[in-house]
């Protein structure tokens, strides 16, 4: 028998699943990011800690990202642009996917690329024209994907990845935010 | 006259707009990130080069992004969660609205900070009840402001950033997601 090994212990993932099923206020997270104003466009947002499994949690080092606007539009760049940070989530949590799903179905992967491209016409966000959206008018993601299977088995793989992605999900369907100034 | 300066050259932007109100095609941006899988759920996202203003554009500099899980979801912890990304994404785009608004209507910003937290049923993706949703069930921003300005017109300039901000409008209405195996 051969061991298929991509990393993920699948194991846990099963048996949080089933500790879930009849601890349903265990599994409500609230995931946070605080910001803070630089200068012009450009600010910084840092993770650290957040609320799951009934308590506060911390992650083993805090993350800092700096987000601005590029020189074409006037700003000093020194950062991604904020919607760029959209693509970053959604082109991780697909790849998270595909490795978590290969365990299970004991796929060897060797090696998982994907390109995420968002169309973004900056007429809205600008005030141009107000039939324009402000944010992207579609989301194209292309895997490139070298594993111990089949074309079939790998699209397979990429097709469940999306049908149980938090950010494919949280893009493709509305959710409510809420603003508030304290 | 006070010289009101938050560093925001919005100027440029007032001529962008009138420059783009001729000229849609090159209001066309393509915004983009690859992501190439580590191990386990651990990803590496890098950004780099966009297409706008009818041409291949360069950050000043290529950004590097880590995902993984957390501990607590039997992984390495080696960035923050792919969720997570969005709310750096929008806490990032309507700190950048607060900005480019009060330079507009010129006033001075001194501190900008705000929380993002996103409530997330993780019963969705473990798949555990498929009732529940993969993504956010809200999320909620609450902006602290030091300005030269009144509680009224500070909230003002927060409800102008939501009605211009692209990931706002990204989170909070759907994209089309394509996904294909190259």
């Amino acid at each position: 028998m051969t061991t298929v090994d991509n990393g993920v212990n699948v194991q846990a993932l099963l048996d949080a699943r089933e500790a879930l099923r009849s601890a349903p206020e265990a599994a409500q997270f609230t995931w946070r990011a605080s910001a803070k104003w630089q200068n012009g466009v450009h600010s910084t947002a840092t993770v650290e800690k957040f609320f799951g499994l009934g308590q506060e949690q911390t992650h083993k080092s805090e993350s800092v990202f700096s987000a601005d606007h590029p020189e074409v539009f006037a700003a000093a760049d020194q950062g991604i642009t904020p919607i760029e940070y959209l693509l970053v989530g959604l082109a991780s949590c697909l790849t998270a996917g595909v490795a978590s799903v290969a365990q299970n179905r004991g796929i060897q992967l060797r090696s998982v690329e994907s390109t995420v491209e968002g169309a973004h016409d900056i007429r809205g966000i600008l005030g141009v024209d107000s039939d324009v959206r402000n944010g992207y008018n579609d989301i194209k993601v292309t895997f490139n994907i070298d594993a111990d299977a089949s074309k079939e088995e790998i699209e397979a793989l990429v097709a469940q990845s999306q049908k149980r992605s938090a950010v494919y999900d949280a893009l493709t369907n509305p959710t409510n935010i809420t603003v508030e100034v304290a």
